[in-house]
């Protein structure tokens, strides 16, 4: 039992299982922790603190356009040595085989990626998405390896209504004895005193009450950190007034920008000791806390624990020294080759478009301005309803960017046929061009806003060019600026930096014509027709508190 | 949502997923909880206080002498609706088909059982029993309905040794899924930290200094408030030093006296409340956590949890007013009928015995004093060796009762023709006749001790007649008392009143015989043949340090 070890780290333990710092040593052979006590070993290795790799306890990779492997090069280092993915997105587009492909696609990372099901897909019958899991789908799909949940389940009315589909998702999830995962956002009261008998955990509080009543009906509720929801400064005061232990740290999404610059969930574990919390605390609900949400056999430092281990420099600063996965350090350091033989490209299929496609004609004998219906980009996801006027020429309905009036275009690129829809935006503020994505939740088609008809068309044949991207386009010197997303659309198959600085160089270009400094991540959700109140879709304009599409002129 | 609701409980809930008290409406339909507000109901019940069912996290119901519906008759009004029983005993006696039948007959109760396979059958091979679970059993018995777990790992010197057998158990509860409980007394240091990669948890603590070691390893630690072993006092202070979400509390096994006196793991609840620890954390260790340990669903008063819910007058004292088991109110309050069609009977079967097959006949020419080894009986479980003379007659070694030296026989029970294991025993304090049980950890063969062996074949004979039981026997009067066991000569199929009535009456009359009042319980583990030093098997007397058969005799 003294046998020689092959690592031994000396340093103050974070024991997230006693909730204490210890001095200690961790004894590691074979990539397993065989001891919490000195042992001769070959390596020895001296930190400040030794703390569990932190676990993500709900993201989408595809938020960062990267893929996992990608994405563990930027986390393994600063301590994230797991996350729970749900890959809601490629789902979308590439269903079943997608979401199979995103599984095996992680074995190329030491970063341990866990899989729920996507619940959700498609998010409505309003629009055409490349693929659906209906729960035939998502059954298989459960019982993948590395599956330890379905998805947030997000038809919140249909559970509650009793959608047998909804319910047969869940039960499969039951019936293998893993975890359903919840999507609530502002669900309070009897709806989720009934929401609550069939789901696990939350990650959508953003205010105290919110999370207070979710923990109260037995929900284990996530604070999340994100890029476009950062909830976890109103949620943390939540860890005084309850036993931490129902509590999880999460990220929901990151952009790659805030990726690099910012961290992963260690991001939130630095922002939370900053608020106060107590670091051992907080490293509870970024460790321990999420691995018996999901049952994961890491995320704790004791004898029989995979070796997934961070050197600390300092605690509360979570200041990273060195990182062992599996026992061994630093596994990320050189980088993962960018190709991957298994995720699905060559995903935007549809036909070269011209600026014609994006008109919207109205009769003759209409006047020369036109009433219309527009959706207004309020700013983070929101929007809402506007009525105003655009100018009409030749029949056709024009832009006009002095008031923000952008045309909206969503180009179906699933090869369904689909068609286009179209629409008008405001908010945006691009002042001449366009600019255009193959990321726009769900169904991620092809979105495209201009301040005309012929930079739109642009903007979506370079996207069908590109096999999928982010796109701003100048008509003034015909000039693209263009991150490739060839992996369903949605994600990069580059190193971390070079989607970075793509994605900031689109960035700057739209900034550069006019547009707001969110207008990207706005775009992407333009057509996210389950959140109110107008969006648009391939199918046309739909105003989603009534379900329904409504025609861009007012009659 | 609002729908009309069958039963509505109002009071302070204990609600141990915040770790908080909160004044709440419990609503219950139809068996579950499903929701924490007010509904219009058919059934009102007010309450001070509203907690969730305990859980006791370890035990053996065998040590009651009461079947698992007797059991639930008697601690479901306390306050404990589920149980986590190990059937070590019963699969001594009658195997893999006793556990099934245990398991099937807790179809009678309330109570929630949920069973744990015992591995460590038999315990040695240096005595017959009744049957064996070998690897295949025992992964065979993983997959019956109710099994949480492996049950509490013994064989720790195999474990270390990587003994294949009890890897094998091991594993097949790990492929499961499942839970593997450890029992550890006083291992600890290198030992230790290698028993912990194998296993979940241990309820063997005595010392706090040995539970706070093992749940820094990781374990978690058990706080046992039995009947022969009562840990709670010494242990308690561990709750103030750690994190208290990895200890739990359990009763391993409590004799039907303090059963019916005190309680089961209720008691230890009130015990550790009024030892000043937090109440709610208390309860937490009663329910949540041990939840937690073995994946149970109930344990937590939350929408969609089963109706398992305590109604008391009191917290601080667990003074239990009305019980809720899915939904039930009161629900033992009938009574178990007391036949069970499930549990093996008919389990004692050895030939008739007189006495000379209880005496020791030594050779000729010896004196007529001869020394022996004896073993010493010094109160609870242990026994120490001693070394002392016993009169000779005829060839034969002659108990001494005046000086407390008894006449001591193992008669293997199983069938087996395995034969009788005779020795001596010192400090029960019998002064006359004899008393036997076929309670005689692990193996459960029918030991006897006496003051002269005809007295001891008379009580052998009767636990014979009897199918197995507890028997005392003065032969002043020639008069018996008998506690029948038929139920694998370990359990009555009687009310647990009567087995309370009949216990104390055989107790009461050894007492007038003149025996120890622990005498009963030490007896039932002089043929234990794994704990130190000297211990009787039905094929003679073994120093366990050894684990090796010595002579009686002193050559």
């Amino acid at each position: 039992m003294t046998d020689r070890v092959d690592t031994l780290v000396r340093g103050t333990l974070v024991n997230v299982n006693t909730g204490t710092l210890e001095d200690r040593a961790v004894a590691i052979d074979d990539g397993t922790i065989v001891a919490l006590e000195e042992r001769p070993a070959e390596r020895e290795l001296e930190a400040n603190y030794v703390a569990p790799g932190l676990v993500d306890a709900h993201m989408h990779v595809e938020s960062s356009m990267v893929t996992l492997p990608q994405y563990g090069d930027a986390v393994v280092p600063r301590g994230v040595t797991s996350v729970v993915h749900d890959p809601h997105e490629i789902a979308n587009v590439a269903g079943a085989d997608g979401v199979r492909a995103v599984i095996r696609d992680a074995e190329r990372t030491p970063l341990k990626a866990r899989f729920t099901v996507p619940s959700s897909v498609p998010a409505s019958d309003l629009q055409d998405c490349g693929a659906a899991l209906p729960s035939e789908s998502v059954t298989e799909l459960l019982d993948e390896r590395n599956v330890v949940a379905l998805g947030e389940v997000m038809n919140i009315p249909g559970l509650l209504a009793g959608d047998e589909e909804v319910h047969a998702k869940i039960r499969a999830a039951r019936e293998r004895g893993l975890t359903v995962d919840g999507h609530m956002p502002r669900v309070t009261g009897d709806r989720l005193q009934e929401a609550a008998r069939y789901l696990d955990n939350d990650h959508e509080s953003i205010s105290l009450s919110e999370a207070r009543e979710k923990v109260d009906v037995g929900l284990r509720v996530y604070l999340r950190e994100g890029s476009s929801s950062k909830n976890l400064g109103d949620l943390l005061p939540l860890v005084e007034d309850v036993d931490s232990r129902r509590l999880s740290l999460c990220t929901d999404d990151r952009e790659v920008t805030d990726l690099v610059d910012e961290g992963g969930v260690d991001f939130a574990v630095r922002k939370a000791v900053r608020e106060g919390a107590d670091p051992v605390e907080v490293v509870q609900m970024a460790t321990i806390n999420t691995a018996e949400s999901y049952g994961l056999p890491f995320g704790r430092v004791q004898p029989g624990a995979p070796a997934d281990i961070v050197l600390l420099d300092d605690l509360r600063t979570w200041d990273v020294d060195r990182v062992l996965v599996d026992g061994e350090l630093d596994p990320t350091q050189d980088g993962t080759p960018a190709t991957s033989t298994h995720l699905p490209t060559d995903t935007v299929d549809f036909p070269t478009v011209s600026a014609s496609d994006f008109a919207i004609t109205v009769a003759d004998g209409h006047s020369s301005d036109e009433r219309i219906r527009v959706i207004d980009a309020v700013g983070g996801l929101q929007t809402d309803p506007m009525i105003t006027t655009v100018p009409v020429q030749e029949g056709i309905l024009i832009p006009n960017p002095d008031e923000d009036l952008l045309s909206l275009a969503v180009v179906e690129r699933h090869g369904n046929d689909g068609g286009i829809g179209r629409g008008f935006v405001h908010g945006l503020g691009l002042e001449r061009g366009a600019v255009g994505s193959t990321v726009a939740h769900d169904a991620h088609n092809c979105v495209v806003a201009g301040a005309d008809h012929a930079s739109m068309a642009s903007v979506a044949n370079k996207l069908r060019e590109l096999e999928g991207g982010v796109v701003a386009y100048d008509p003034v010197d015909d000039e693209f600026s263009t991150l490739a997303l060839p992996i369903a659309g949605l994600m990069s198959n580059q190193p971390i930096e070079t989607v970075y600085e793509r994605f900031e160089a689109v960035e700057s270009h739209a900034g550069d014509l006019g547009m707001a400094e969110t207008g990207l991540m706005e775009l992407s959700f333009l057509a996210l027709e389950v959140i109110p109140t107008y969006r648009l879709t391939n199918n046309g304009l739909v105003d989603v508190t009534d379900g329904k599409y409504v025609d861009v002129t007012v009659s």
